[in-house]
């Protein structure tokens, strides 16, 4: 029998990056990782292969990315914690010394009638399937998303841009509204309608219809869009059954519970990525985000710790970001809803600028931020920005502020660098100004 | 006599936003702001008037910027500091309560024979010079720019965009030398080169030569460049005499002596922005760091202080941006020629990767992060990015990180957030990758 001193099930974001790390901290050559798919897409990619990218293969990790380990193909069938080895589909047996458990997720099936017909697809990360799925949408005909999160509008976008007429379909009140604060939400629905995508929120889909394939969906509100296809995308549920039936303990989101180390009950098991159960950087509570980023960070902190703790996971934070009809848009940290929820009094600041200066520059937009603080300790707790391209860093400069816990006062502070090409003004500079608004809300509030 | 509660003397960026803050926070509507120029250049756009922008107008801040304040156009011709007023050249007196000082500051003269002749220009933030200096662009003709500062490989760049043949001179061994790290040095040159423009470093001017024209520079190497005019941008001069007659306390480095909380040593009077000396972050010594965004961070600082001291200022980190020949680079924080001046024993990761991912995104660009570390706290003192668009938010990114002093493991452990269109793979993301292989590089040497 094999045996190698760490074992990494999953071979996706999070295991990648644990096989990365394991041989960056303790120099170690003696991995093996294990996966199911002989070729992995780029979790975040897979909208983008239908339209921006145009092919499956373009949207591929390339192997190289895990340098000395072994990687073998078979899927992982049992683990036996007491003789410390891994039964595979081939009969395999292998030893280890450390494992870690990257097993990803599963997009949700809702209990819909008729999700089983054909031409009805998901975000599955598995080439082939994907593959078939670019296939359908060469087709021609009307396609139906059901669910209006970043995949559901991504694909939305994507179709739209290969000439479909597509309709989503989101029982929330806006797209976005579990991670976004409705104004963004609203902006993003906004953008998509304007390139004629048509969304339809507040309403649920009771029925995918059709005799062989998916002809049309019918909705709680009795309405029915005929369509050639359906995609689904409502979000994932953790592949924790490997783990699970080791014995391991599952969390309440479903996800296999860990420490701050990444270790599960097991303490030569570590847990990282989509499988893994999360806890809020805000209350230590399990919170249900599944991201690709979150993922790597965690492979990071399990690689560095599999002999001995040495970094502590302080939580995750949500940072997300996505484009749609060229309009871009950033979150991190708590909605007010959920602020609101696990018991913060916020204040919100906001602040709007041309994205250069002067605004007279070419190809100055506006651009947005807003930021929220909780009240008792006026330390930021969320934060998003919209619509230019140089969002998706701005919320990491706001995560930075985040994860230091800084205040109104500090941010308004802030010695930000700025550039009529790539920023906006000094005067103006939108982060800052809206720590400012925030403090001046807080002002107006005390006088009051 | 007219008295307000406030006078600003200055109305580019620190005063602008001195008048702006002290609204804001104190609710303050009784402010006179005092400046010379009918129109205030937006500072950081001035090189832009040339190409980019195409007019003098298009770079204007509009006066609407201060508010409720009251706006006078004159020069502040004296300060009496026992009686409280300020003297102005149309004879006028005004009485203050609180003073802020924002005089800005002046271009650089070398001593170079011929500096006064015909054709020489310098970056004078007045709109009718600068509409004279448009005009002389306009024409035909070859340019040397003298300094190859940002400000210098700007205009170089922005003529260059016009059509003019430009020779830029420097003195040190690399253009923006004392801002950046060699490398991103090197790929500013390149960039302009590529682009046609000639860039002669080593090298200083001995003389401007031509009867009342400049018609050529002669260099200390014996070479002559003909040419039809010469920009110099060779750094500024704090614009200190005010202050100085009024007998207030002037630095090290030129500047007005001031406090943490801006005071200078009359505890009325405030001082912000070029006319104000500056502290490091770093080791509280003076800098000579002059830019609008700090500018403006002063006067927000300043004007919360001026009834009761509220605000500190952390100090000066110096965080800049630029873009030449589509070119971006920032910086922020210290050089390693500055860390080890200043007694640092520097560690420092890099970390390069396609600005989007998966790379086979459309306009994918190589995207890199230089960060540099303090060896003995293992905390960042500085870092870089360049070459896409996004890396003015990026330094502000790495900013943060050395405002809140966080260590290689924070960074390396940093929870940011990724997207296709916006930012590099989770697996390769630059920030964060650059702390992780400077951490590497500390364990090599603890092991060896």
């Amino acid at each position: 029998m094999e045996k190698y001193e760490l074992v990494i099930i999953g071979g996706s974001a999070g295991g990648i990056q644990s096989a990365i790390c394991a041989q960056k901290h303790h120099g170690l050559n003696d991995i093996l990782v294990i996966r199911m798919e002989e070729k992995v897409m780029v979790p975040c990619g897979i909208p983008y292969i239908y339209g921006t990218l145009g092919a499956v293969e373009k949207n591929i990790m390339p192997d190289k990315l895990i340098g000395a380990a072994k990687l073998k193909i078979a899927e992982a069938t049992s683990i036996d914690r007491k003789n410390k080895t891994v039964k595979l589909n081939d009969g395999q047996e292998v030893g280890y010394n450390k494992l870690i458990l990257a097993t990803g997720s599963t997009p949700l099936q809702p209990p819909i009638p008729g999700l089983n017909k054909k031409n009805v697809w998901f975000a599955w990360k598995n080439t082939d399937y994907l593959g078939e799925l670019a296939k359908a949408i060469d087709g021609k005909g009307d396609i139906v998303v059901i669910g209006g999160g970043f995949i559901g509008l991504e694909f939305a976008d994507e179709c739209r841009k290969r000439g479909h007429k597509v309709t989503v379909v989101e029982m929330l009140e806006h797209c976005l509204q579990l991670v976004c604060t409705t104004d963004l939400c609203v902006r993003a629905e906004e953008a998509l309608k304007g390139n004629g995508v048509d969304i339809i929120t507040s309403n649920g889909v009771k029925a995918i219809e059709g005799t062989e394939k998916a002809e049309s969906v019918f909705l709680q509100s009795g309405e029915r869009i005929k369509c050639s296809m359906v995609i689904v995308g409502i979000g994932v549920a953790p592949n924790v059954k490997l783990a699970k039936d080791a014995g391991l303990e599952i969390g309440p989101t479903g996800g296999i519970k860990v420490d701050e180390f990444q270790r599960t009950v097991d303490p030569d098991i570590f847990a990282v990525g989509d499988c893994a159960e999360k806890y809020s950087f805000f209350n230590g509570l399990p919170v249900p985000v599944r991201l690709a980023s979150v993922a790597t960070r965690e492979g990071k902190i399990a690689a560095a710790n599999i002999f001995q703790p040495q970094w502590r996971n302080i939580g995750t934070i949500g940072a997300f970001s996505t484009v749609v009809a060229n309009t871009a848009i950033a979150m991190a940290g708590l909605t007010d809803a959920k602020a609101q929820e696990i018991g913060f009094e916020t204040v919100i600041g906001e602040a709007e600028a041309a994205s250069k200066h002067p605004g007279t520059m070419p190809d100055a937009h506006p651009m947005r931020v807003r930021l929220t603080f909780d009240r008792r300790s006026g330390k930021i707790i969320g934060g998003c920005a919209c619509c230019t391209h140089t969002v998706g860093e701005v919320v990491n400069m706001i995560t930075a502020a985040i994860v230091n816990e800084m205040t109104m006062e500090q941010i308004a502070m802030f010695p930000m660098g700025t550039h009529p090409w790539l920023t906006a003004s000094p005067l103006a500079y939108q982060f800052t100004d809206a720590a400012s608004n925030a403090l001046h809300q807080v002002k107006k509030t005390v006088k009051s």
